[in-house]
């Protein structure tokens, strides 16, 4: 195959990252509007629908591992796409979960409504718009996105801190809050881990776009040439 | 470089990725410890460990990367190289929630024992077991034991849920161990998601030795040439 095939391949590669990426992020928006408006349904379609995530995982390391053995890249081209693989394999967990998220809000449903949900959906709006621009930082190769990542995941873990010592003053207020707080806690930990998977994304953009400093001054000229 | 120097290099990488197994192992098995003999000390030393392990995991992302630069490897080394790299990730991973374990220990030390400790160091044997076990696969190419992984999950999942049941009864009677028990409930979860990696270990394994099987019915021969 020739170098014009295969900058259409890495092309094709890039889009199917940036749709497995779109997708997940629907499914983990649909588990978390689930829980928002207590609806069942919703929550089940989120579990229904993990096998069209792992299924599009496996495709795209097909062509990952493809491209890495018919074409031979070296340098940018082969660290695009070894970062293809792993940025798949967080995409991948990402939709685990939204799944854990749909699981637990299943769990809620038959109680009434603890308090009105404030916290748990602003972190994963952080969390969605983490995931997008990693992957727009990946397929502009745009090092500055990335960071602005890595800054957000912090506002994420105070969200989740702030999210805890309320559940817990409910929790020592009444017992009778004890499973639904708990239930709570546990999903605004499945955001935590959406927003550290779009975290991992983009630290794998910025070894991308500048493997020297982040691995610095450590010699990567053999892989350089 | 020679097809010999090309073993020599892949037997290395091997033998790196056995040596940052044992390293993560070895922190989440003293995180557990320090839990159950109440020792700050030693849950300090754990989080102030995990700069290691992640220089490990740069060291040998490197180590991959130039492999597959320089030999431009096909088919099984090809996908032992990727596996390597994947494996990797998981492993530093595993360090990340033996600092979780470490941070949560550290919360809990402050006030007295809730309840003698038994399903989760149970727990933790088991996935440290998993984890010996699912880089012992890779290495030996052995896709029974990778398998015999896979099948210990739900015992773990079983013994979280089993923790989760009895440490919410302790809630509900007492309020007083409300701060305790979710922490614990934590650490099990942190102790299920070592699990989960190990998890991840083993299906890597499984389609390194069996591509065909795993991606049941797909077609790799471009890959298999």
């Amino acid at each position: 195959m020739e170098r014009h095939h295969f900058e259409d391949d890495l092309q094709a590669l890039k889009q199917r990252l940036l749709t497995m990426g779109a997708l997940v992020e629907e499914r983990a928006h649909q588990a978390i509007a689930a829980l928002i408006h207590r609806r069942l349904d919703e929550a089940e379609a989120v579990i229904a629908a993990d096998k069209e995530v792992n299924d599009f995982q496996i495709e795209i390391d097909d062509r990952c591992l493809k491209l890495l053995a018919l074409q031979q890249p070296m340098a940018t081209d082969l660290r695009l796409i070894t970062s293809a693989m792993k940025i798949n394999a967080d995409l991948e967990r990402i939709g685990d979960q939204a799944v854990n998220i749909a699981e637990n809000t299943i769990k809620l449903l038959p109680q009434p409504p603890l308090k009105p949900l404030i916290d748990i959906p602003r972190m994963a709006d952080i969390a969605e718009k983490m995931t997008r621009d990693s992957l727009d930082a990946f397929v502009r190769k745009d090092a500055e996105l990335a960071r602005s990542v890595l800054t957000r995941d912090d506002e994420v873990d105070q969200l989740k801190d702030q999210v805890f010592r309320e559940l817990l003053t409910y929790m020592m207020a009444d017992p009778g809050t004890i499973q639904r707080a708990l239930a709570l806690i546990l999903i605004s930990r499945n955001v935590e881990r959406i927003a550290d998977h779009a975290t991992n994304i983009a630290e794998d953009v910025i070894f991308l776009v500048e493997a020297k400093d982040v691995r610095h001054g450590r010699e990567n000229e053999e892989v350089e040439k």
